[in-house]
Formats: C-alpha cells, sequence, structure tokens
C-alpha cells in the first residue's frame, strides 16, 4: 500500500511498533469482559416467526436465557451461520492482519472514480484476484469486480441489474430446498421488477426468468447446476462456500454473474464485505448504481480490512503450510463433520446427507463436500424436527423456510468450539 | 472500550505505540501518492444524466481531465457533496482517531442481541447520545437509535417501516426544491409500498402520506418544517446538516424519525454510516429488519470507527476550545460563504439565498445559515446555469433535478479548498 521509496526502516519500525500494538491489544483484551461474538443468547436475523417465538419464550422461561451455570440449560443458537469459528484462526495469526486507519484517511465517497465500480477500493480488487487464482475457484480474467455491503447486498443489486428496463415483474427461482433469506429478500419491497416465483423445478414459463444457483447449496451442501434450462434464463451464482475448506475445488466457476463474501471464506461476517465478478460491463455498471442508491458505496474501512484479511489467506496459502487458512479450516471442518456423523450414529433418530467425494485442484485431496451447514433430518415419528431440537435447547432452521418438509433442519457448523461440542454430546444422548 | 482492572500502564504503553504509529504512518503518507480523496476528476454518483454527459465530454476532450498544469483548463466537480473540506481538521487532529482493529475482532453479525437493533456496536450509541448532548441538537431520551449504510439506507428502512403492511402503495413527498437523490431512491425498486408524489405543496389527498423533511434543507439550505400537514401524514426529519458548523442550533430537535450521517457532521463520507433516532419501538424494530433484509446488519469496522471520531468530536467540544471540531469548522464555513457572497457580487450574473440570522444555544452566537450546499441561480438570460458553469469546467447539479428551474445549480461548499479556491476565482472574473 504505502509507496514510499526510500521508507524501508521506516516501514520496519512500524511494523515493530504494530506488533507491539497488537501483543498490548491481546493482553487487555484477555482481561476485559469481550462480548463480542461470545453471547450465545443472539436473537437477530432469524426468520421472522423464529426470532418472534424465542423473544416470548425468553419472556416466559428467563432459565432459557440466562443460566449458564449448567451447560445443559443454555440454549445454543446454530439457527444462523455467524461463523465465529474461525475466530481462533485469527487469533493465533498474530498482528499481520490488524488495520490501522487514521482519522483523516478515506473521508471521500470515492475510491477509483476510473473504475465502473468507483466505490471499490482497488488494494480490495486486487487482492480478490490474487485469491481466486491461488485457489482456483473462479476466472476473474475480463471480469470487473462489484463490491456490496455483503453479498446479500450484491444479490439483489444482481436482480435489479438483471431485471432492469422490464415491462413486467421477472420471475426468480431457485430449486429447493433454496436458501430461506432469498424469497425474503425477493420480497420485502414488493418490487415492481421482479417477483418470487418459487421451486425452479416446477418452473416452466416460456418467459425471462432469473435463477438463483447456490454451490455448495445452502441448506442440503450438494453442488448444484441450473435446472429450468431454457432459453430466456438469466443466472446469478452464489458461491459464498465455493472454498476449500467446505468442498473440492474442481475446476475455476465461470459465469456471468459470481457472488463472493468475506463472512464465509474466512469468517468475519461483521465486515459486510461481498464482491461480485462480472462479465458484462452493462450489467456491473447497474449493479454498481443498485448500490449507489441503496447506500451511496460500501464501507472503505472495512474494504481495507477485507484486502488485509484476504492477503493474509493468500500469504498464509503462498508460504505457510502449517498455518495454511484453507488447510487448518478443511481440518476444523473435517473433524466437526465426523463428530456430527457418529453422534447422529450413536442416537439413531437422525440422518445427514452423503456427499460423493471428489478430487480438490487446490489441495491435491479426494474429499466429499464438507458443508458449513448440516441439512439433518428427523427420522421416525418426529414430524417437526425444529421443535423437538428446541425442547432440547439446540435453535436450527426448520426445513420449511427452505421449501422443504419440517422433518428437516438446517444447522450452522461454523459456531464456536464450546457450542459445537455441547450440540454434539446432547445429539448423541438423544433417543427416540 | 477496555474494562482492565490494572492495565493503566499497558494502556500508557499502548497509546505511546498508537503515537509511533500515526507519526510513521503520517511522514510515510507524504511520501507516497495518495490518491484517497484527492482526484478532482471523480464521475461517480452525479445524477444519471450528469455522470453520462461528463463521461462523454471526458471521452471525446481528454484534456479536461487529464490536464492539471494548468489550473484554467482543470474541471472542478462541486456536483456532489464530497466533504474532503475535513480533512486537514482531521490530519491536524493527529493520532487521537487513529482505529487499531485486530484480524480476530468483530467477526460476528452480531453487536448487541438484547438491542432492537442487533447490529448497533454499543460504543457506537453510547457516543451519539453524548453528542446529541453537548450540541443540543436532538432529543435522544426514550429514542431507540438504529444504525445504516449512511443515511441513504436509513431512509429507506424509514420508507419501509411506515409503509408495512398498507394496501396500497403510500405517497412519498418533498417540498421543492428537494433532494434529487430522494426521488429515485424512492423511484427505482418500483415498490409496491410506496410511490413518489412530488412536491409536498400540492398534496392534497385524504389518503396516509410520507413527508420528508430536510432542515436545513438540501439543496437551498433554507430551515424546514412540514408542509402538507393534514391528520393522515407520517414524518421523516433528515438532519443530515443540523450541526452547528451549518446553522444556529436553536432547540433539540424533538420528532418522530430523526436521520443523522457522520458524512455531513464529522466528514467522513467513505465510512456509511448514519442513525436514526426513533420514538416508536416497533417502527424501530421494522427499520432493523430493513436493514437485515437489505446488507444483515452495518459494517462494524466503520461503527467502531466512527465512534472514535464522534468521541474526538465530543472530546473537542468539551476540552479544547481552539481545536473545537465545531468552531473550527463554523469558521471555515463562514469564511467560504463570505467569499462566495463577494465573488457573486463581483461578477453581477448570480444571485444567492440570504439566510435570518438566529441564536445559536451551542455557540451562544447569532448568525445565519451557511449550508453545506450553495444554491446559486443565474440572473439574466441564462436559462441552464448548469451548461453555463459546465463551459466554465464547474461541475454542478442542475435545479431541475431538486424540481425546480435549470436557472438554479447546487454547488458544494465543502470541497477542498485548492478546488474552493479555483471556484471563486472564476466565478467572481464571469461577466454577462
Amino acid at each position: 500500500m504505502w509507496k514510499s521509496s526510500e521508507g524501508w526502516s521506516m516501514r520496519h519500525a512500524l511494523m515493530l511498533s504494530l506488533a507491539l500494538n497488537v501483543w498490548l491489544l491481546l493482553r487487555l483484551a484477555h482481561e476485559r469482559e469481550y462480548n463480542l461474538g461470545t453471547d450465545e443468547n443472539f436473537r437477530g436475523f432469524c426468520t421472522e416467526e423464529k426470532a418472534s417465538s424465542f423473544l416470548s419464550n425468553s419472556t416466559s422461561n428467563s432459565s432459557a436465557i440466562d443460566e449458564f451455570d449448567d451447560d445443559q440449560g443454555r440454549v445454543i443458537n446454530l439457527d444462523h451461520g455467524d461463523p465465529t469459528m474461525y475466530e481462533s484462526y485469527w487469533r493465533q495469526a498474530g498482528d499481520k492482519t490488524t488495520v490501522v486507519i487514521s482519522g483523516w484517511q478515506a473521508m471521500s465517497y470515492f475510491s477509483d472514480v476510473r473504475n465502473i465500480c468507483w466505490f471499490l477500493e482497488p488494494e480490495l480488487a486486487k487482492e480478490v484476484i490474487r485469491l481466486h487464482k491461488i485457489v482456483g475457484n473462479a476466472v476473474t480474467e475480463g471480469r470487473h469486480i462489484v463490491a456490496g455491503t455483503g453479498s446479500t447486498q450484491l444479490f439483489q443489486a444482481a436482480l435489479y441489474a438483471l431485471s432492469y428496463g422490464g415491462t413486467e415483474p421477472i420471475s426468480v427461482v431457485s430449486a429447493t430446498p433454496y436458501y430461506s433469506f432469498y424469497r425474503q429478500v425477493v420480497e420485502y419491497m414488493k418490487s415492481g421488477l421482479y417477483k418470487w416465483a418459487g421451486d425452479a423445478s416446477s418452473f416452466n414459463e416460456d418467459k425471462p426468468y432469473i435463477e438463483l444457483i447456490t454451490s455448495p447449496n445452502n441448506p442440503d451442501g450438494f453442488m448444484r447446476q441450473p435446472v429450468v434450462n431454457r432459453s430466456k434464463g438469466m443466472l446469478v451464482h452464489d458461491f459464498a462456500y465455493y472454498w476449500p475448506q467446505y468442498t473440492p475445488i474442481t475446476s475455476p466457476a465461470d459465469h456471468d454473474i459470481m457472488l463472493f463474501t468475506v463472512s464465509k471464506c474466512t469468517g468475519h461476517a461483521g465486515m459486510r464485505i461481498g464482491w461480485a465478478l462480472v462479465k458484462d460491463e452493462e450489467i456491473a455498471r447497474r449493479m454498481t448504481k443498485y448500490i449507489e442508491l441503496s447506500s451511496i458505496g460500501v464501507s472503505k474501512d472495512s474494504q481495507f480490512r477485507a484486502a488485509k484479511i484476504v492477503k493474509a489467506v493468500s500469504d498464509s496459502c503462498e508460504h505457510a503450510y502449517d498455518s495454511n487458512f484453507f488447510e487448518v479450516s478443511y481440518h476444523v471442518m473435517s473433524q466437526r463433520w465426523s463428530r456430527l456423523r457418529d453422534a447422529v450414529k450413536k442416537s439413531g433418530m437422525f440422518s445427514t446427507p452423503k456427499f460423493p467425494p471428489a478430487f480438490c485442484k487446490y489441495s491435491n485431496r479426494t474429499f466429499g463436500t464438507q458443508p458449513a451447514f448440516a441439512w439433518l433430518k428427523c427420522e421416525g415419528d418426529i414430524e417437526d424436527c425444529e421443535s423437538f431440537l428446541r425442547d432440547h435447547k439446540i435453535l436450527t432452521r426448520s426445513g420449511k423456510h427452505f421449501g422443504m418438509s419440517p422433518k428437516y433442519v438446517r444447522i450452522s457448523m461454523l459456531d464456536q468450539d464450546s457450542n459445537y461440542d455441547l450440540f454434539t454430546k446432547r445429539l448423541s444422548a438423544m433417543r427416540s
């Protein structure tokens, strides 16, 4: 970032000084009550019904909320995909990802006015391209990068760009089970640009449509291809989970609109940074316009920080095998999935999907997808798996929100160790 | 922020170390080509037509873009309100506003799950309340704070919350001249929740409506009150400019929904941080829901930084008269307005509004509003003031975008000194 020609000694002094900062910050952090990402009682962005029912439960039964002294009384919230699992990696990674921003920096709305996406920080763009090249999970040549406040905003930017100028609302479809948030996001503005048309498998109109393809899929983890395959289709590929800790990287994805996010790649959900790789210039321009109208760009501070984190991931891949971010994360996911399958086997009440093994060109390893969410099915008589698990103080998201049966639930696999341990312990102990 | 019980010596060490960082960063920054906020050729978020015409100009006439050696050939873009004027204050303020964030911090989606606005950082909430109390520009007691990616996102959150559950699109009105962005933002999603109904002065339907009141007003700088005053009205007050560098603080604003932003208060537009003070709990809940659906919350990094900057402003008000942020900024604005009025007088081709003096309870000073935008009118035969100024390589925004005559233009008063100097120099030299 610093283009100083003679500043080597100062740079070194700065690095030393930063290292001192980080050491001091870490020391202080251990002493204070650090309440970010460690409160297990969060109630936010569940599905609407879930949030309100949990809130009413919590009012009538405060023990479910406030008792922490007994693990058996503790509510484990695995409803959403808060990726706090990654915190321990970044703690160990130390100071190289510490960001320092002075009060006078980054004040303007603008980042690079010669770029279509005028609010995209060039450093973030550079690091995103570098990471994709290292991992080999997406083609970046000849693509425009559009930054977003998470991929949620980019998904809406894509819908806006693809439906722009239409005479009637365009149908938006996704094959079940689909990400529960998609439907809410498509519907909440009652937009005249697009409308939710449900399961892609049953879409058979001879009209333009937009198909959303999440691969690996949220919630069930399977690799996905478009299912409608009609001539008037436009595709949006959500690759939030197409990273080598979750799934074999079989080839660089090469599609018109591809969405990525740091939330599920590096675990930095609080940054709210995502990016789209977009083939068509006019679509990139319209997506940029959407983000201008929605929020006049994207936080520069988080873009700086994202650039630094993404750089650290790439550096770890190139220079340090034992602390290679994807290797470390792959092993955590592998262990978690192994423990989940053991618990499911012990209990005998549930089932989980089986994923075919494939060769990962990034890691040179053959393995089956180990998704960020477990798509758990209650076998036998239990019709409402979410309620059943709720009675065991495990909060999950019902299959009904994903266009499927309530016999299914989606469970986050990315929570902190203590929660994950307790979850698998409780699951193994359940008997019908 | 740090609740260490024994960490005083470490805190001091940290402060020393941070000071060293800042000094080193400043030294390095002077050596590198720093391109944030200093490129005068930005093309982003103008009005759609403006952007494209400027882009085509720039293609056909590269001298307007690339020649910097002759000030007369330099394009001055005062179209938008990029508040880069404030950069010099924050450079002088030094290290106390430097933010340091480690790689493992702020990873979760959640900030405070016991708050309605679960993504609001408690530190930002605390500093926002403190600043309002010091300045006396808004009532904070009994209000819910909702954070947003700038007040642009909060404005849309307010529309969503107020129109929620209606059976037909609710009319959104604002008295002319109104902020040009409002209309675009209301219309771009073709929402079934609300629709643009234009000038509030001519609204006379006996139906629910939402009136937007910007005070001081963008573009013309006048203090505003609601103009429709019918029984079924809901009001959104945009107080982006209700700060003592721009206008006398006559009393704490006390309305149902009040929007603020750091962009125009402290000049940190690149942070994209705004906040709403909301009286009704259900409205605050729905606004929060909107921001969840729009972007799953707001950058934590920028919230941390905003908290630090807002704290520094409050500290400067309480402890340091000579570097009091609002005092320094008031005097800059005062000088700029004085120079603009001189230039207008010398030229004889233009006019600007006159603002009645009022007593400011914050500064104990009587003065007239000195707005962040100048609402300039071309007198005489010039019908298209924007084109006329464009011929002099001054980019402004035409009155037609604000629902007014093209004889008017809106001109940013918050650009950097070098641009502002050149602008007033050119203006004074113009003769009919």
